[in-house]
C-alpha cells in the first residue's frame, strides 16, 4: 500500500498542525488518520501521528523526507516517517510457557498482525515443534545467570543477522543486561503477568492470591534497565474470586497475557506508540 | 474559558485540514484537541472537531465566523462554532423511575456535567420533592395518548420560554409526536432500557429474561420519528445469569441506564457528537 | 481423578439437599463444589450440581447409581452422574474461518480444555493442514443445500464410529436438518457472530455496522431446530466506534467468538450446564 | 420477610452439609440459596451460607438457635444466624468528597440497599445540607491528628447511642486508632481510591498518572490496623489513556469508587461476606 505514517515530537507552539498539513497537501498526500496530543497548551510538549496515502510512495520517500526537513527544523521536531510497505522484522524470545507465542503465531498467520517473524529464540526446547510447524527458524540458546554475556552475544548476532526491528519477550524468563537493552532502545516489548505496579517482581499470581485481590491483570511494557518499570503500553484485568487458587489465577492470567501482549505488539508495528518520560502515548 | 469548538462536515478532499489549521493559526488560536474522520479516503465524507483556545474569545467570535466563511464555502462545509462559555440549557423529562434523573442531578451538582438545567417536566408527581430539593423548577404535566397534542403544546411553550438547547428523556415513558420531534432535530436524547436493536420496543427486561440472555444492556440515542431507531450515541452492558429474575434485571438495568445516559449527555454538551446517516460519530 | 458430578432436576420440595448430601455422606464422598438453583421457592423447579470425590470411584460407580435410585424416585428427579475420569469425545465442524478451531486446538493442547478431540469435519479443505499438524483425523465432506441428506449421513456415521459426545460448530456455515439435530439433543454447541437476539440470521457484522451500534458481540448456544434460537450458553461483547468498518467488526468479532465458544465448550465438558425451558443454568 | 441467613465456618469434614440441611428440613425451612467453599478438600476449612425461609420466623429464632447448637458443637463451628427482618443500622463517615455518600443515600432511598442509615458523621460541614435534605441526623465533629482521642470518644458514644452495626468510611480522610478499630471487628468498610495493592497510601491518582498506567481502580475493604491492608471485599477498574491528567483520573475514579463501595456495603448487609485469614469469601 502507498501508505506512510509521520510521527512528530516537539515543543507545543501555534502553527505546527497548519505547517505539517500544508506540506502534506502540497505533496498530494491524503490524510487517512490524524492524532495529536499536547501535554499542556501552555509550553507543553506536542505529539502527532498522521497516517496518509500518496500516489508517489514509496518511490518519493526520500524527496518527501528532504522536503520535510525545513519544517522539522523550524519547530525543533524529532520525527520519523515509516512506510506501511516496510514490514517490520520481529524476533520472539520465549521460555517454557507458550501461550503468548501461540497467540502471536496465530495472529500473524491469520494476517491480524502484520510483521515478518524472522526467528524464535528460546532457552528451552519446549516450543521447537510449534515453531517449526509454522516453518520458522528456531534457535535454542540455553541460558542462566552465569553465562548471560555469552548468551546475549549469540542473541545479538542473530538480531543483527536477521536485521530485527522488534524483540518480543513472550514470557522469556531471563533478565537482560543493561548492555543488551541499551542496544535496542524501545524495541523490546515484554509481558508481565501482573497489573503493574501491583506485584512487581516474581510470583505475582501467588502474591495476588495471598493478598486476596478480586481482579488480576497483565501488563505489556517496553523494557528498560529498571526491571518491570519501563513505559506501560497496555494493561487488562480479569475478575477472580475466593474459589480461585494460584493455579487458577495462572490459567486465567494466561488468557489476559496473550491478548494484552498481542495488542501492544500490534500498536508498535503500526507505529501507534510514542514514548515520553517513561510513559507511552498510544494513538489508537 | 476562552475555548471554542469548531465542528465541520464536508466532502473529503485534499487540503481541508491544512486550510482550517492555517486559518486558526492566523487567528492566534491554539489547538487543544483535534479529531477527524473520513468515511472513505476516496470521495468519502469528512468530519472534524477542533477544540481551541484564543485570547480574543468570546469577543471576536463574530469576526471569527466571518473570516471562516470563505473556507467553508471553498470546501462546501456545513459547520458550527460553539463556545465553551455558552453553557447549554437543558430540560429533563421524566416519568416515575427516577434513577436517571438522580444521576444527572448529582453529576450536574458536582460539576461533572456542565450545563444549565432549566426545568424538569414529568407526567407524574413522584420526582417533585427531589427536583425542588435541588432548587429547580418542576412542571407536572399529566399525559396520555388522547391529550398528546395539548401536552406537547404546554411542553413546547416551556422549551421556548426557557430557550432550551437539549431535552433529555430520562425514562420518560410517553411517545413524542413527529411534530414535536421535528422541532428539535438531534436535540432530544433518550435512554432505552435494552441493548438495541435487541428487545426493541416495550418490556425489554421481561423479554431478555425469557430469551435467557447472559448480558443485558442499555442504549442512549437521539430521538427520531422511528421509535427506538434513532442514531445510537452510547451503549453498555452488564453480565447476568440464570438466578436473576425480571426484577433483578430491572435493578441492574437501572445502573447501566444511568451511566450510559450520563455519558451521552456529557458528549452532547461538549459538542463531541456528529450525526451522519442515522449513525453518530463520537469524538471522545 | 476420583471425582464425579451429580446433576439433578426435580420439583422443588423441602428435604432434597438433605437427602442427597446424606446419601453422599454415607457413601464416604467428599463434596468439592455444590451449586443449586430453584426457579421459585414455592412450587418451583429445583436444579443441583454436586462435584465430589470418593475413594471408591470409578469402581463403585454402578453401586452408587443403584443406591441413589430410591432418592431419585422419592423426589421425582431426572439426574445424571458423570465421572471426570470419563473424558468426553468431541467432534469439531468448521468451514473456512479457522479462528475458533485454532482456539479450541490450542486450549486442548495446553490442557486448558479437557476433552478427547476425535475428528474435525469440514466442507472445505482450508483447515486440513492445521488439523493434521495436531495429528488429528480430518474429514473433508463438501456440502450444499441440495446434498444435505447425503452429507449428514456421512457425518452421522462418523459420529457413531467415533462415539462422539459433543459436536462443536466452530463457524460451520451449513444449516443442519431437524433429523440431525434431533439425534443429538443438547449435544451440539454453535457460535453465532452476534449478540443474539440482535442481528439474528446472516451478516450480523454488516447489519451492526449499518445500525451504528457501539458494541458488538458473540453468542454461544445449543443448537435446536429454531435457527439461532437455541438456549444461550455464553455471550460477550467488545466496544467499537464509528471508525470501525465491516471488516474491522469481523476482525474484532473473531476475538470475541473464539473466547465465548471456548468458555461454552469448557462448561459443557465439565457438566456445568443444565437446559431448562430454552434457557441454560450455568453452574460456574 | 420470614427469611434468615445461616453463616458457618468450621474444619472441613464429611457430613457437614448433610447435617445442616437435615436440621433445616426438620425445622420446615426451605432453602432459597446455598453457597459453600472449602479451602481444601483434605483438612481444609469449610465455609457456608444458607439463606432460607421458614413460616416460624422470626418468632422461633431462639428455638432454632438452641436446636442448632449440638450440630455446631459436633463440627466445631463458629456460626451466626441473622434474620432479614433485623435491618442493620449503619453510620456513614465522610470528609469533603461527597460522591460515595450521595451514591449510598440514593441507593438507600430507592430501596436498592436495605439498611437503616442512622447518622452521618463528618469532620467538615460540606455534606450537612445533603444529609439533612434526606432527613438524617448530621454530626459535625472536626478532627485532626492531635485531637484524635477526643474525636473518637465522641464518635464511639454516637455509635453506642444509635446501636450501630456497620460503619462505612465513604471517603473519610482520617486515620482511625487501633483502639477504635478493635471495638468494631470487621464492621468498618472503607473505600480506597486505587487498585490495591498498587498505589497503597496517599495520592494514588497522582502516582498512577506518573507511572503511566492504562487502568485505574478502586478497592473496598474491611478496616484493620494495617492501613490499606485489610481484607479486600471488592475492586473494579476503568480504562484511562495518556490524555487523562490527574484531575481526569480523580473524576473517573469517583465513578468507580462509588459503585465499588455500594456493592461492598450491599454484600455486607446481606451477610454475604466471611473473613478468613485477611481475605474475604464473597457468597454472591
Amino acid at each position: 500500500k502507498q501508505t506512510a505514517r509521520l510521527l512528530i515530537k516537539c515543543p507545543d507552539k501555534r502553527g505546527i498542525v497548519s505547517a505539517v498539513t500544508q506540506f502534506l497537501h502540497k505533496n498530494e498526500a491524503n490524510i487517512i488518520e490524524s492524532n495529536q496530543y499536547t501535554t499542556d497548551p501552555q509550553d507543553g510538549r506536542f505529539f502527532m501521528r498522521i497516517e496518509f496515502e500518496s500516489p508517489h510512495l514509496p518511490e518519493a520517500e526520500a524527496t518527501f523526507r528532504e522536503g520535510f526537513q525545513p519544517i522539522a527544523e523550524q519547530f525543533d521536531m524529532s520525527w520519523d516517517l515509516t512506510g506501511a510497505y516496510d514490514i517490520k522484522k520481529t524476533a520472539i524470545f520465549v521460555s517454557k510457557e507458550l501461550h503468548c507465542l501461540r497467540e502471536l503465531l496465530l495472529e500473524w498467520q491469520s494476517g491480524d498482525v502484520i510483521t515478518d517473524i524472522k526467528l524464535v529464540v528460546s532457552n528451552h526446547e519446549d516450543c521447537r515443534e510449534l515453531v517449526e510447524s509454522f516453518n520458522l527458524p528456531f534457535y535454542h540458546i540455553p541460558a542462566n545467570k552465569n553465562i548471560r554475556k555469552q548468551v546475549e552475544e549469540q542473541q545479538l548476532s542473530l538480531l543483527e543477522e536477521y536485521d530485527i526491528d522488534l524483540i518480543v519477550l513472550a514470557r522469556y524468563m531471563q533478565i537482560l543486561t543493561p548492555e543488551f537493552v541499551a542496544e535496542q532502545p524501545f524495541k523490546i516489548i515484554n509481558i508481565h503477568h501482573s497489573f503493574l505496579p501491583a506485584f512487581i517482581g516474581a510470583n505475582p499470581h501467588k502474591r495476588a492470591y495471598e493478598r486476596g485481590v478480586k481482579l488480576i491483570g497483565a501488563t505489556s511494557h517496553y523494557v528498560t534497565n529498571d526491571l518491570d518499570e519501563g513505559p506501560i503500553i497496555e494493561q487488562d484485568i480479569m475478575r477472580v474470586d475466593h474459589r480461585d487458587n494460584v493455579d487458577d489465577l495462572k490459567k486465567m492470567g494466561r488468557s489476559i497475557e496473550r491478548s494484552v501482549l498481542a495488542r501492544a505488539v500490534k500498536w508498535h508495528l503500526e507505529d501507534r506508540l510514542i514514548v515520553h518520560k517513561n510513559k507511552t502515548i498510544v494513538f489508537k
